[in-house]
């Protein structure tokens, strides 16, 4: 709806003179309202796609921002490693899980248990299939790479060996 | 400015009915094309709400997903320390350089070299100070923890000793 409340065409007064003269007034009214409506209507279109590309560029710095704490550990666990080499695995799968933290925490958690779920190709990715008496066929038999996401938003299909039918 | 164009007055024809009548037709199409614009005005606003929402969750996730090959190979690192213990630092570190080269890649190198530099409180931050014989005063004495960005776009600064003049 207009900003403004578009003015009501008045009725014509006394004289064809006041008359005329008060159209006109209404229509450079109206022109002038239109005109700003779509001066406005540019301004917002411009504004739109600076702040699309705003947010993207806000989302990108928070979201790799989060990997910085990371990154330190692993540095940390490295320069560890030489004074001692046990110590190191330990470290890392500290990271390991930090970083699972970061990813679940940003709305991608790991998806796992997915053996032995019935196969589906919003979630799943097959990469081969195996078939065996001790497997239920269109099963996940194996998880060869994790996904990642929720139901409704997933990063990543695990990429899984499905069971079939023995021929 | 205006998509249509501003429909000039026409010079009122023959008789005055006509010229009412052609004036009401006038005024009856700018109200219209002023609402019009209102209303794309408010579409507009609307869609750019919804633009800069997805906009923040297509970046969120496609950066999020660019660590996705990190945490992979850093499990695989994992599941061979077992095997090799000595191999899992090898591993550790290739991951690490490609945890740099994705932080690089989404615009965020790491910041090295920062040592000796004059200290600059838009690239760094003092943790602590330091003297000595050998230390320009006012010059980054050791970095504690690097930093990450271009000059342009600092995302976060380094955590740096910083030397002072001796008392």
């Amino acid at each position: 709806m207009p900003e403004q409340e578009t003015p009501e065409p008045e009725p014509t007064g006394d004289g064809a003179v006041d008359g005329a003269a008060e159209t006109e007034k209404q229509i450079a009214e109206l022109e002038d309202s239109w005109r700003r409506t779509a001066a406005e209507l540019d301004n917002v279109r411009k504004r739109c796609a600076k702040d699309v590309i705003r947010a993207r560029e806000q989302e990108r710095a928070w979201v790799a921002a989060r990997w910085l704490p990371v990154l330190d550990n692993l540095e940390r666990a490295l320069e560890h490693a030489s004074s001692d080499p046990d110590q190191i695995v330990e470290g890392v799968r500290a990271v390991h899980q930090q970083a699972l933290a970061v990813l679940a925490d940003l709305g991608y958690p790991r998806r796992d248990d997915e053996t032995g779920k019935a196969f589906d190709p919003a979630h799943h990715e097959a990469v081969s299939t195996v078939t065996g008496d001790d497997l239920v066929p269109g099963t996940v038999a194996h998880v060869v790479r994790p996904g990642y996401g929720t139901d409704g938003e997933i990063l990543r299909p695990a990429s899984v060996v499905v069971a079939t039918r023995s021929a």
